[in-house]
């Protein structure tokens, strides 16, 4: 890939005019202090910016893209910078706005559950807020530590939550967002229904960074339930998992708040590499394994109905193995594991990502035929480009999380995974990208899951309102 | 208002051409024939359309669309024609594009709950489809049993079940949508999850026909509940009913399904003109109604929640008086109380009916601050131009109908309740349209609920999408 010609290199008086914007400490230019910036935490995608702005207000960042847009200067915008898919680094030299300045909650209302705050809050520091005041962010993710709700809104993030909360596109209730050429787009909302013209926040929801920067959220918070039920078991098949989630809708229903699953190998890696690994409790190793949770108002009542579901699946053969947390140390215990799973496989190698999302049905069949696919080509196994494929992943969702683990991020080693696992998932109507979005990584296998009537339309609305292309340039959209 | 001069007038070789695309039964010329899709249920809005198209097919829409853009021929897309806005009715000789020859399912999935149809199905009727199923329909409202699910996706439709599923923008998984130009959005995705490219499809949510047909929907819809009850409650005064809400929130939680609440005036309404009237199994009458409906997965473990909820609020004082339903007879007779009071205002003479939402601590407020409004007038009571000041709707939504009776519909009246209405919402950092939308009625109001630059985005966006201005003009956006 090339780097634009038409956008500008950056200048001292560039940098000047920032420095009048932003306080000093908000002005990056050391280059130690840019490799942090520059690159994404799985090390797997660099870029060479030569400046990071961390504005403080709305109206910095509202200068900052006028500024930008004026001058032809390209912009990346940064939040907790833990996305899969390259779209909060640079690719070159695009200027870094990184939102961490901005990181105060505006207002909260105890009756409707609508809490308004800024982009650059941490996720868990506003679930956090929310606990003590008895709700819960309608989303929670393992990068919760770091990651922003900006960056969440703008990523779409799907998460641990999506089965009971539902997506971002119903749970954000209004968005303050800045344009590319300056204009505050004030729609922080607090309303639960507001049918006054197109609901243009959406748009924003998940257009990673490409049509401007998120700088405040509004979100309806759920009440946290008083009551929370962890199980984990230990299944023979992928036919069994399926039975088990089928019945969860059935039996668990409205207190259903999590059904997740991992193989084998994704347990394998967790013991090896991590120490949480040693929270298994089940007797023996399993092809499968479910974490299901629910939440309740009513402990005795979640406890009857989970005791019932379970002991069906146990009586008719459906689980092999399964054990409920007791308390709120062995529930963590338990979530630790389906959480350790993404850094567990980090150290197994270089990891190929994909993140699909299909009907459930098929859903094991592209971690099975993504084996067999690497094996009739001889690839994978002791001393072979590739040494493990392992799934895990959000059942109630239909989204799979499929790992492949290689020696080296090599072209020769991704030939062999792509197109392959685009051209399953277009086959079976599935998603490419079902929450990591596309950034640098999935931007032109774009027509995999979308029409060329719905990617022209992208187009041109980047084009409405980015008509300059400033705004994190490069990803998103085809380049072609 | 006047015709736009930019349209054409129909000619009779326009009428051949759209013969050559629909069936002979699909072409509505006749004055009689006419006079049922020009104007809408409450004869309030009425047009001039000469023509009536009902197409079976999206390619039969795409066709006729592509020629209208070409020709420059106003359209009126229009489904169940049950809209209080004036929204699908011509203005002028907009040809009426009828959708109820679209009406079939296309598709079911039982393990996830994914339905696909036509736009044209009637909503009571795929609610019955699916609770066949096990499944329910994620939203419902007075108007089930005519309007189209096309429609409630084109108004961003609330209703009774938005509390308990949440937004069509959250259900709605994907849309097939033609543009003006002809050209078919095929995004009839049955994904839960999939973060590839700007959500197009939440654009066309709510847009009220404004950037094309909405032809095909596929919906999410839950599993439906094993059991259901109904509570109703007489209350003192709006505080309380404020407290029995805030409580069911702690109390009833995830089973909560339904919060409705009326006044006295309403329940007047109900019994003077409606045999459901007698319904109310309460001793007397009290100055506020609360419908509470529950819905879980096990009736002993809501029975028990249920009746510990209401016991807390008699043993307090919060309710004076209630009732729970004993079969599901009696579950019907409750709710045809609440869904008889759009009906019994419009017996009532002269409806200015307003939508409107806020924060919930000063819903009420509402009410009381238009009926002094109209005192300090001298314009209410026996004799004067108003009757009574009404107040119903979803409280779990801070969404409030709010109802003025009038002798008449005149300028006169009008220019006493608008803009007072709209100013009191905007004042309060509420909603002109909550939920029943814009269309002819609000669209000059938008000012009061968006602000200018958004105002202008929403401009920019319908002239990319529909340039010749032909989707449903004169409405929805400002005029001036």
């Amino acid at each position: 890939m090339k780097r634009r010609d038409s956008f500008k290199k950056l200048t001292k008086e560039d940098v000047d005019f920032f420095r009048s914007v932003v306080s000093s400490s908000g002005v990056i230019e050391d280059a130690d202090d840019l490799e942090h910036f520059n690159h994404d935490w799985m090390r797997k995608y660099r870029g060479q910016s030569k400046l990071v702005l961390k504005p403080s207000t709305t109206e910095q960042v509202s200068k900052i893209l006028a500024y930008c847009n004026k001058e032809r200067l390209a912009v990346v915008p940064q939040g907790g910078n833990t996305g899969l898919v390259g779209g909060s680094v640079p690719v070159f030299d695009e200027i870094i706005v990184s939102m961490g300045n901005m990181n105060s909650v505006r207002s909260f209302d105890e009756v409707s559950g609508a809490l308004v705050c800024d982009a650059g809050s941490i996720l868990e520091v506003l679930d956090k807020y929310l606990e003590e005041r008895g709700y819960i962010m309608p989303l929670d993710l393992g990068a919760k530590g770091s990651c922003h709700i900006g960056g969440n809104v703008s990523t779409n993030a799907g998460g641990l939550r999506l089965l009971r909360y539902g997506s971002l596109h119903g749970t954000v209730l209004g968005l303050e967002v800045v344009l590319p050429d300056g204009t505050i787009l004030d729609n922080l909302s607090t309303l639960r229904k507001d049918n006054t013209g197109f609901d243009l926040k959406q748009l924003f929801i998940g257009s990673e960074g490409t049509l401007g920067i998120v700088t405040g959220v509004s979100i309806l918070a759920p009440k946290r339930s008083k009551a929370i039920n962890v199980a984990l078991l230990g299944l023979d098949t992928f036919d069994q998992v399926q039975a088990a989630f089928k019945r969860s809708k059935e039996e668990l229903s409205e207190i259903l708040s999590a059904f997740e699953f991992w193989d084998h190998g994704a347990i394998g890696l967790v013991k090896e590499h991590l120490a949480v690994g040693a929270n298994d409790p089940l007797q023996s190793t399993y092809p499968f394994y479910v974490l299901i949770e629910t939440s309740g108002s009513n402990k005795e009542h979640d406890d009857e109905k989970l005791g019932a579901y379970l002991e069906g699946l146990m009586t008719e053969g459906v689980v092999q193995d399964g054990v409920v947390a007791q308390d709120t140390t062995q529930i963590q215990k338990l979530w630790a594991i389906r959480e350790g799973i993404p850094e567990a496989c980090s150290k197994a190698g270089a990891i190929f990502k994909y993140d699909i999302s299909m009907p459930v049905p098929v859903l094991y069949e592209a971690v099975q035929d993504m084996r067999s696919h690497l094996e009739s080509l001889n690839a994978i196994g002791k001393g072979k480009p590739f040494t493990s494929v392992i799934g895990y992943g959000h059942v109630g969702d239909g989204n799979l999380h499929l790992n492949v683990a290689a020696k080296d991020y090599s072209k020769e080693a991704t030939a062999m995974i792509e197109p392959y696992v685009f051209e399953w998932t277009a086959k079976h109507s599935g998603s490419i990208s079902a929450e990591h979005g596309l950034g640098i990584s999935k931007n032109n296998h774009l027509h995999y899951s979308k029409s060329q009537p719905m990617i022209e339309l992208m187009k041109q609305f980047k084009n409405m309102i980015d008509p300059q292309g400033i705004m994190n340039p490069y990803k998103y959209l085809p380049n072609k």
